[in-house]
């Protein structure tokens, strides 16, 4: 098979690209909702992610991908601890999974043949410590999201069904992607999502044709297109890689808690998650920005990631939700 | 796993603690629903529930959690009596559950294997002297709901399907958490509930930051901050276990139920499960505060919990149930 | 189990408790159609039914409570005559019950195992000689209903599936209760019950503060309580047992049938099952008084039972079903 | 089991009466659909046919009631011709019988325990040279009666499914009854079925007590009241044998014909079974009536029962379809 | 079984009887659909035709009735040649069959038994080289009606499921009978339909009468009146099979296929199929008549059949479809 | 069975049969939508291609048509390599197709007997390296076309399901026909689809009159109609093989990169997916008309293939899409 096209690559798309970012420093800051038009790339680049993402070391043989063999589950069998490093999984959840393709299930053919209850693994298996990314998330079934939500936040899949009692680490940053005239999520839903940016094909006519011909390079002169591109995605891994470290190191002054809920309040976001979510994307930001405290700035940039999803419609408020997260920014935080 | 929140560190939310207190005193009472905005930490106080309730004393290997070999089911094959300590069961009702996993139902395995009919125990089984928890119960469909009422009144779980008659013990509290916006529950179900609470986002600042705070020392400092609550969640549990002492031993007065029938008349809730709801929830409320006679006082301070989800929608009178409550209450009992 | 609150301390409610009364003498009226508000204690008055009836004498291991070893269906494989008292059954059906469960089905164990076709009996068979209760009526599938009907018509319960060609004895009453808010029956259905009654909730204060201190006793007194009414209790059997014996010698005077028929006309009732059900009901109603002759009286006092049910909506006339029928009664009867 | 009530002791209903008698001469008139209100008696009546019709000759053990050997399918695998003397077939098709019910089907365990492909005879076997009765035949699925009409008209079912390829004679009239107000049978439907009736309550008070006097003699003086009306239903039996015999030697004038045409044009009946049912109708009544040649009288008589479902809607007159028919057949034919 | 109408018989129907007949000597004209009231004879005619049409020659024991040994599928494992005369086939299409009846399906006894993949050929294959006719195809579901097509078009069936990859020769007349009021076909169905008729109940009381007469002769006088009309049915099947010799000498002016494409275009008929179709049927009807050549006459003689179906709806022309097409002709090609 | 009509005896649809022959260039232009009244050719098109494409060089048994046996699954067990020409695969995706039929699936067969795990391939795998067509894609359910251009886009096709974990190359080009008055596809769908034509019956009477005679040949004097037209299908085939490999030296000078976004841009088609592919389409063109550089030429004439259904509507043109892409190309690039 064909290598993705590089992350560094893509043309634009700032927004959707911090997002992925963050979540590979902070995968704790949960999913990332990508809405758009169609061809804007954004399979692409969830794609472009895999090669991206640093390795990471695993069992060999263990089904979710565990650094230890202590930590690999009971029903896989596994004796030995062989390590080898493996690229960091990015599953695709293809539209119309079934709940057991997808959370697992008992595996049909051993129950058959030896009369023993054997656990077959499913996506959720195969999706921990990496990405799990659904195209056309609006048009999933709601008790699959509900279900994916819930593991993502738990960090762990439980099977109980058909005399299976089943649990495995389950841990990885759901990416869904959809197209907003096809069908909205719930609120509660979109509320799951830790970070949501919305992407459109660009207007400017030399980016345009940049696209073109990045793409056209890929499809035509592959080899040396991806020789090109290969130092750039890099050095983006190295920077992923130390901000991971950095992070843990990071101070968080009171005042940027207070930052974070008067924004909160003044942009009306409901619940608590809001909050949260900022602060973490804020702190994964300074630390990718190689910034040893947490400041204003870096809650200013992240801020519409965080937020635009959580805000109420304001029926007297024509303009979009990216642009009232920005005016308010301004407003409570200053430009 | 990591330990769940501690239910003393939860900010603010005084009803939903409130009500979840008064059913650790006195199951009876019946299932508390909380209705509220999404984020606002009604499934992390449900899970904060299971480290403050005191533990129970339970027969090894009993799938009921029975107090004593005698009160096992037959089914479960025990035969030796061992006792010991768990933590209060706190099950939680996955969306989507079929009425099998609920129940309990035929195993399988065992059935095409042995050719023998076992029975395997559903979640039902497992929340016995205990806790069963149910996220966004207004989209679960009618007659699981349905079912669990009735399981949950009558203290019984009867399956009798697939030549299978099995009864057992299922006593447990039901706890369901919802969002008005997402489906109403028919009223015949509401009014099965005991208690009820509506939860909303603190809208004080200072508030705000202290659930972050709180929040964020759970999430980075997690062994400090546990410490920390410990003794808090300590205290509260042995409030608790002497407030189920104390209410065998508290006294009515007949002037409580002409308060507690007048209050219903006045507030024209249908049916009389308000009044007998009333009455235990002040009861319990009462023993918690170790006073040893029920007094007007007690009936004010729960009478929104147990008849706010009672009264017919007043299409004249603009204010929401809760004010309408307060404000007959103080009209009937005075403030 | 705790047992069922006692018939006699049910406070009101006077219609509800004639109409299970004068079906207990004379079970050919049919059914009983209870429809109410939420929380009128309508399930409580069919359970505190089981308490009440005579017991009857039974063959043990008689799947169907047969009084004679001839009656018991061939299937059951039973040898010998043992007799024993049993309670009037009460069965309860609960909503979502499978047409398999209702009517019983194909023992799937024994046909597996045995290869032999053998018959698993279902709540038909267990209801015989007692009452079916169907807690919201009106939520249940119609051919259900329909099939319910018909067997507590026939008196027979016909089971030709699945190469099965099964019938025994199903002589019960059924007894439904529902909430006219949440759907309504098809007429044909209404009409094919025998009884109806509505229930509300009292509105006289100490009417329902007697309410809660006998639900409060029983709930926290039970021994004492359940001692307290058994006299009465017993003393209403007593009297349901003799007029069992006295309806058969009870005359009725040709102007009764014509009392009957005008009534019936006047209303405007559909068919003819109003004026036999009617004629029953009254008959038992002068029975269970003691009374030798069925006059005008008998049949004024429990028309509105009968009739209210099968007559047709009158959009002129704002005044309920059962207010009409009291005023049609006594223009066509006198007072 | 009860016998069923006297069909001569049935008051009034004289239409559905004499539709049911001219079938039973001739079962090539089709099917008859009653229709009516609730409570009107419609399945007494039906189940009043069973004991008025002669007895049949039939071969023992044979699943088609065959009159010889030679009749009976291969598949019954009957070997010796014993004859006995059975009632007419009455069978009951039941709401929500599965399409293998009704045709017959694999008898799966014989597939399961031989392998072999044995045919289990369904309703439709049981009711050949007799009667099916479905109630409420507006609710049953119109694939069934289509299926119904189908065979009722060739005299043949015919199951091709699962590998079986099995025939056998299924000549019998099918009688519907429904409720108008419970939905409509579709226009191809109804003009399958050969005649239609029109029932509803008496409105004239001593012919109410008569049914209602009946009744209760039938059901609290059983044995007397059957001998009653043991005679008259012998009667009409006898006259029925001898119409069928007579039915044969019947002259058809040439006028006959014209006059059944000219009042179906007249009445804008689609179709031209409305001619011929006509005919066969009349000369039943003829023939039941001892006369030995077709009359304008005949067809008067009898062609309501034959037209009125077969008329286009006039939606510029007002008068029911049984009016209008008599109306145009005292225009058409003279009074 | 009783011997069908003869189609000689059949009074008046014009139209339906020349579609017929024209089908019968080229069957690649397509199929016939048959709208029209209730009780016109539709189904009648069918069955008449398959008296009507000549034997054919097949190979006995071969489940497509081939002409020859080597056009006998493989999977009917046959393997001598012996040939006799059978009837044209005409394969009744049960509304409600499933899929596997009317393609064939995998025999699950011998899968069971043998655990070998056989065919068990369905409909289509008895429907080889004969009539296929579906009653009410309006009501069939449009996949099957779909597949129908696309096999009557094809000539082949092809089964490709459960591992089964079979295809046998399935030539095949289409026939639909419908009834507008219920239901409508998608114009892409209906235009895959060769001809089209519609029937009506005749208007004139002669031609009723005569109806009525024949029908009665038919049930009450069976054998003579088939010997009646033997000879007639013998001299139509006579001229079928001449001009199906005829036929393929018959030349076709370029003036025809210019007079077919004027018409097309004057009528507006969408796509080609109706040109095609009108070709032809003329030329069927040319060599039917015994002519030579193709003349303008033959055209317009069966153009409405050929383009009734397949004309848009004109909402400003109140004609029926059947006047349009004969007046436009009449304007295109002279009267 | 008969040859497909000749590809280059289609008359007219010039539109089609270029995007079909460009599509035979560079499969990875992705696939052809064509929509248009009934009867216009489409399904003749499509089959024509089957006899028009150039054969491929194919591993004798290998399921997917590989060019060489390292080429070929594991599964399907082949051990040598012998190669023959075969047409190029043209596979018809029936309406009603199951996901199993599409994707292949489990063995079921050799699981039931030899209990081993074999995969059955399906339509998809047929399809590799040709053509897949779906008559009515717009009647196919979402997810079925969701999976076929999921496969189409990525040239896998992976099955995971019942314990199976598969994947094989799949590379085809997708050609749907629909029409659009029975349903629309949405705009995510519509712009997966490479090119999209609309075709029409043809208003000429000349052009009508050749289709005619050209069919009417092909019917009736087959062999020679395949003769006289078999030069110019090679010829085509030549010019099409000869285009694949100028293809490859084809220079894109950077000028046509801007008249592709701008044209986009001035369309405002959404996405970028509407940039590449018309690069690709006019690419293929200049190499099938033997030019050496891309021009604008090239650009104009294949700009409505593929452009037309990636336009959104607008409410103030009336013009078509077609008529929209012509003036706008012709104001964008000059006429």
């Amino acid at each position: 098979m064909k290598q993705p096209f590089p992350f560094s690559a893509i043309v634009g798309q700032e927004d959707m690209k911090r997002a992925m970012i963050l979540t590979a420093i902070d995968p704790t800051i949960g999913g990332v909702l990508v809405f758009g038009d169609r061809g804007t790339g954004k399979s692409t680049a969830v794609r472009a992610l895999a090669a991206l993402l640093p390795p990471i070391t695993a069992v060999q043989g263990c089904p979710v991908n565990a650094a230890r063999l202590s930590e690999c589950p009971d029903w896989a069998g596994l004796e030995t601890e062989t390590l080898h490093e493996i690229p960091t999984p990015v599953v695709d959840l293809p539209l119309g999974a079934s709940e057991d393709r997808v959370t697992g299930a008992l595996d049909i053919e051993k129950a058959l043949t030896n009369g023993e209850k054997a656990f077959q693994p499913g996506l959720l298996a195969k999706a921990n410590r990496g990405y799990l990314y659904i195209d056309e998330v609006n048009l999933l079934e709601d008790h699959i999201v509900d279900l994916l939500l819930d593991v993502a936040q738990s960090g762990q899949n439980v099977v109980e069904r058909e005399g299976l009692s089943i649990r495995h680490a389950a841990r990885f940053v759901l990416v869904g992607s959809g197209n907003p005239e096809e069908g909205e999520l719930r609120p509660q839903l979109l509320d799951r999502f830790g970070l949501s940016v919305d992407v459109a094909s660009p207007t400017d006519i030399e980016q345009r044709i940049e696209v073109i011909k990045r793409r056209d390079a890929y499809d035509n002169d592959h080899a040396a297109f991806m020789v090109r591109w290969q130092a750039e995605d890099g050095m983006l891994r190295s920077q992923i890689t130390a901000a991971r470290v950095a992070l843990k190191k990071l101070t968080t002054p009171e005042q940027s808690l207070r930052d974070v809920a008067e924004l909160c309040i003044a942009l009306g976001s409901d619940g608590l998650r809001g909050e949260l979510t900022l602060l973490k994307a804020a702190r994964a930001y300074a630390a990718f920005r190689d910034d040893t405290a947490l400041t204003r700035v870096h809650i200013r940039d992240v801020a519409a990631l965080a937020l635009r999803h959580r805000m109420r419609r304001d029926p007297l408020d024509d303009a979009g939700s990216g642009t009232r997260v920005a005016r308010i920014v301004e407003e409570t935080l200053g430009a």
